[in-house]
């Protein structure tokens, strides 16, 4: 199929994917006066007098805004807010059909990263969760942890925490397929944008094992003054024997490769340099960085990529709906990493013993059951952590 | 019916007036890769070519925003955003209902008429247009106006033209019920606030007659310091005998009286002194100032409420689910006075010279036809007001 031309085609006659849909009849005069004047007074005067019956008496508890400031859109690039739209709905679906939530697209006019936090925080009483999406690196960094201080409500920036999850998920399972040890991997990471910096975080306190992260001018030097701040707290914290050199320098006799960076960043000559049992995720998006059948050919002993026409797709979707679901559940003020390291372990515990091969270590994206166990753990992980506010 | 208890006992069951639904099935890899990616970029890239295409391959042009600061929430005051909300999402469950409009409620935390105006202008590429509700008098003119400049969506702040275009529909078949003539009458609005300013403005400029505002210090006096500007601005446009005084002496003589006041502001006395055939809309809310029973002993010939237990309830959702329904049907970038005066020419026109009497001079809060007259004609106005960006 061409999924360009018929998505195109069909957005056009969605003319937007979600639709609201009222829950009472509004038939009578009783229903008016019920709905709206003079009885919703009542309502309103209780959420004056506790604004957290704002989540008992409206559409907050079960609502999450899904922003965007529309300049790292997909693969695309700064597109412009409006352009990103049609992402943001298509998310908003994924929300209500995975995880039961009622999501909103917003897009926002600005690039300046303390207007976008005063625009959010602003917004927060709305809503009982935000989720940022397809804001660029490194303001999507200084957005998210301006908003976590400022917020009563759990902000999370998918493009990061999302995919780190995802991945921490499937390099679960990888290594248990592989006979490999936690804790002594080497774990190449391409790519230091939002995701490549999460995802470094993420494996790094999960005790994966050593992380070397790149760019396009090969491993990460703390010292490089063209490092953004998010980037030089990486290249420090992680590379523990401060290797030097280019991705190929760096991918020689490692366990793990991770990309999220550009197609065809990687060759086979430097698969077949890995260690044995290499575990490839080339996640580019729609071209990885090099293409499964390539990669198994230069020796990748498991590949995963963001693909569904391939084994092993790594996608956001497995993660998001079951984390704001469990936050939303018990009210969370916040998903910390405790809450991600949960949603990760819990989506890895979805591929059972059994099942678990060289093409299976991640659950199918269209799994149903996927949402439901891992809002489970991480509404444990929020009442362990101190962050839930019911049970 | 005790509304207060019951609408309370609802709110805690529906948890939210409204919930979204997902417009397309998702049950394969295809449908995800049409609704989200890699299909998902055909749209984005569309619209980044020509923002006009957002509205087609979104939601955006069957979307309205309904927005406060929970500052004005009904005669409740400033009760705080969120507990403004159940209001918001109120007005959203009518929009849908009356209109079709997918509706979605915002709070905003802040009472900085600039910081809102910001707010709002930056998320104006998520919406088709922008409904302003329980924003305080005089901010709200301040913003609306702002709003207006700034924004390429129409922009209505319901509670001031809202309400004036009700009331004039009222008014211009309480005139014929009457046999009044048009544009000789004179006219007493109490209370200065949005509304009262918003139904002065829009009456004097359909030239029903001579307008006298006041507020509780009596009749607006252009020189009083005490004013602000919008007040000061409609107390020289108006009052053409420079009448001082107190409402009671404003009233004496008056063909029409408008309540947008307090409770009991009124009594049978001043009512007794209006002219013959008097008309008298005491809208206070729930209680008006002064009970129909009690104006109509006293010798009002006409009474129009915002109560929906009294003959002629002059209530704002006649007007703006088929204001917006015209606006957005046309994608028109504003909702001009001469769409306003349209809405409530074709809200009047609804009830036929059969059917006018003096206890029907406004159609029902429940008749479905009337969003889609009064839609047609803002349309058309918008049309022929260069405001239209398609026909």
């Amino acid at each position: 199929m061409d999924y360009a031309k018929e998505s195109l085609r069909l957005h056009r006659q969605w003319k937007g994917k979600l639709t609201s849909t009222v829950k009472m009849k509004i038939a009578t005069r009783d229903d008016l006066s019920l709905a709206y004047t003079p009885g919703v007074a009542q309502p309103c005067l209780e959420i004056q007098k506790d604004i957290d019956q704002s989540y008992e008496l409206t559409g907050r508890g079960n609502c999450v805004a899904v922003i965007t400031d529309g300049t790292a859109v997909l693969g695309l690039g700064d597109i412009g807010p409006e352009a990103g739209m049609p992402v943001m709905e298509g998310k908003c679906v994924l929300f209500k059909e995975f995880g039961g939530i009622d999501a909103i697209p917003l897009c926002i006019r600005s690039k300046d990263s303390d207007e976008i936090v005063n625009i959010i925080a602003a917004l927060a009483g709305s809503f009982g969760g935000i989720n940022l999406e397809d804001i660029a690196a490194p303001r999507c960094f200084e957005i998210e942890a301006k908003l976590k201080e400022r917020c009563d409500i759990p902000v999370f920036h998918d493009d990061q925490h999302g995919t780190a999850i995802v991945v921490a998920a499937a390099l679960i399972n990888a290594v248990k397929v592989c006979g490999k040890e936690m804790g002594q991997l080497k774990i190449v990471i391409n790519g230091a944008g939002s995701a490549g910096i999460a995802i470094a975080q993420l494996l790094a306190r999960m005790e994966f094992g050593d992380i070397v992260l790149c760019d396009r001018f090969g491993i990460l030097d703390g010292d490089d003054s063209r490092l953004n701040e998010a980037q030089r707290a990486m290249a420090k914290a992680t590379n523990r024997h401060q290797q030097r050199g280019t991705l190929r320098d760096a991918i020689r006799q490692a366990d793990v490769f991770i990309g999220v960076s550009a197609p065809n960043a990687v060759d086979g000559e430097m698969i077949s340099s890995m260690a044995d049992h290499a575990i490839v995720f080339p996640m580019a998006n729609p071209t990885p960085e090099i293409m499964p059948d390539e990669a198994k050919q230069a020796g990748a002993y498991i590949v995963g990529t963001g693909r569904s026409d391939y084994p092993n797709q790594i996608n956001n979707v497995l993660a998001f709906p079951g984390i704001f679901r469990g936050a939303l559940d018990v009210r969370a003020s916040d998903i910390n990493e405790a809450m991600e390291i949960a949603a990760a372990k819990a989506l890895a515990s979805l591929v059972s013993d059994e099942e678990r091969s060289v093409d299976y270590i991640i659950p199918s994206a269209l799994n149903r059951d996927v949402a439901r166990v891992i809002a489970k753990a991480v509404g444990e992980a929020a009442i362990a952590t101190n962050v839930a506010r019911i049970r």
